[in-house]
């Protein structure tokens, strides 16, 4: 299987690296990164693209562009992580349009376009009898959206509900384990890099948000968009209600939260029991889904970081490989 | 997709139903019993041998047995919920093997012919362009197998461990949270049907020690067997050592675990505090994958119950039905 690689940050880099030392068969036939590109049918030579990536801060020729790749490169899978633009999906969008109208399958872990485009994008991968899949784009390495598609196949949903935000996890962590005030809180995170600079996306909810849009438009079929969610951050949460909450056995999680049967979408900071399997520590994720059959399934791991989201991408790699004769 | 259907107890019937309420395009062209056989090749009629069942005991007619239905009923998929025998994997083994020669796909939740014979099992299935589905064998509900083989595909696992066996978890739950005997909480499971009259496999270790097998053998490539698993049960535990532990805000849970680094299989009662991941309550299974890249991932939720074997089993049905063109 040739793929080929458009970004070439952290997660580009290290799926890059993981396909190379893990003898995974893929071959990759094209990188690039924001102001440069390669090609090279035979598979390019990794260490001498992160060598000149170091040097020059590309990876490879100003004049080869994602579109360039995309047209004329030979590849099965394009991987697409370059940013994400949660407001239009764009560049990413135009990228994986192209490449599933062209009859290639699509791996990416960029939101803006699944929580924008999820359906077009969906029938137009039919279309052309190719898969589009996102694993990487709702919580990192923990294989949710593999286990609702098939994992847990002929079960009703009937709600998904946990944490989905990493930073604001460690956030209310800090505040619960340790009394920081939530602005200590934050600094901190920001220092150890599970923040941003601006954490507005993370703290105010909007990144969890985006991740119920995703499960909501791609697993339960519904038409939702940013607008649609109940969105309420961490951002006004004094160390004062969780010393509170802490009296009575109880803490303060940010929850998301799909509710089927009063199709409802909702992110909230929610008053939880210590011992509540969602109050996981750190910056860890955790997500229920309340099923008919199989009752209700949690899932916890590592929702963020890029070998945790270039794990995700590689086991969608290799479920085309193996499934791939079964729908194209 | 038409699927014959061998063990009509609890998660037979159970199977039919959802097959039949949820339209999922599965018709069912044959069952049987442990006496009785039926075969209708335009899909039986339901309602009809549930009546005759509980009437007669029989879902059809004595001279139809299992092997006449593997070599003469029209199906794509045989779903074999037969008991299982932990020591010769029969007669459930036979019947896999007859249904693999001819070609057919393969679903069971049959622990014994897994445990005992999968290497075998997987070579005649891939000799025959099947697949051999058995998502039930292990934690029920909780789509384990599925995620190992796939969602974490491309991760290497470093070692498997956790509850995999809800009758003991429920008796340690009450001796730690009642502060009853063994005796005690085993013989209120026994009352609310978590346990069985001799209840030695489960409390014995041996359940879990089973499931080890299974995971050793079909997602590491080992080759073990139940006596290569070191196993201890909970059934010398007193609830003083549960008290004790209780002082530290700990508790005991009966842990399986695989060290794949030490090759060690290994099923103990282990200490561990009171807001681990794994100490889980009631009747729960979780279990914790370590991955080289995706990290620890957790996976929590109903381990035993006819419906969740069921599930697992629609699971897995569906799953071939999607894939299935990938392989065969």
């Amino acid at each position: 299987m040739k793929i080929a690689i458009l970004g070439f940050g952290s997660v580009g880099r290290g799926i890059a690296n993981i396909v190379n030392s893990k003898n995974t068969g893929i071959i990759i036939t094209a990188v690039a990164d924001s102001k440069s590109g390669l090609i090279e049918n035979n598979g390019i030579d990794l260490d001498a693209v992160l060598e000149n990536k170091k040097k020059t801060g590309l990876c490879g020729k100003e004049n080869i562009t994602p579109d360039e790749i995309i047209e004329n490169a030979d590849y099965d899978v394009l991987v697409e992580v370059t940013p994400t633009d949660a407001t239009t999906g764009e560049p990413a969008l135009g990228y994986i349009k192209k490449a599933l109208g062209a009859g290639k399958h699509v791996v990416t872990s960029n939101k803006g376009p699944i929580a924008l485009e999820y359906k077009a994008l969906k029938e137009l991968a039919d279309k052309n009898g190719c898969l589009l899949k996102y694993e990487a784009t709702v919580c990192g390495a923990i294989p949710l959206i593999h286990s609702l598609q098939y994992g847990l196949a002929g079960n009703e949903i009937k709600k998904i509900y946990g944490v989905f935000n990493g930073t604001c996890n460690y956030i209310l962590t800090r505040m619960a384990d340790e009394g920081l005030t939530y602005k200590q809180a934050l600094l901190e995170a920001r220092e150890l890099g599970y923040a941003e600079a601006d954490p507005t996306y993370d703290v105010k909810g909007i990144d969890a948000a985006i991740k119920l849009v995703i499960l909501a438009n791609t697993i339960l079929g519904y038409d939702k968009t940013l607008q649609d969610v109940e969105t309420e951050g961490i951002d006004r949460l004094t160390s004062e209600a969780l010393l509170l909450a802490a009296e009575d056995d109880l803490t303060i999680r940010l929850i998301g939260e799909i509710d089927v049967g009063k199709k409802i979408l909702r992110v909230s900071p929610r008053v939880l029991p210590k011992n509540h399997t969602l109050v996981v520590q750190d910056t860890l994720n955790a997500v229920t889904a309340e099923t008919d059959l199989a009752g209700d399934v949690t899932f916890i791991g590592k929702g963020a970081g890029s070998i945790e989201t270039a794990s995700a991408i590689i086991s969608d790699l290799l479920f085309i490989r193996e499934c791939n004769g079964g729908r194209s």
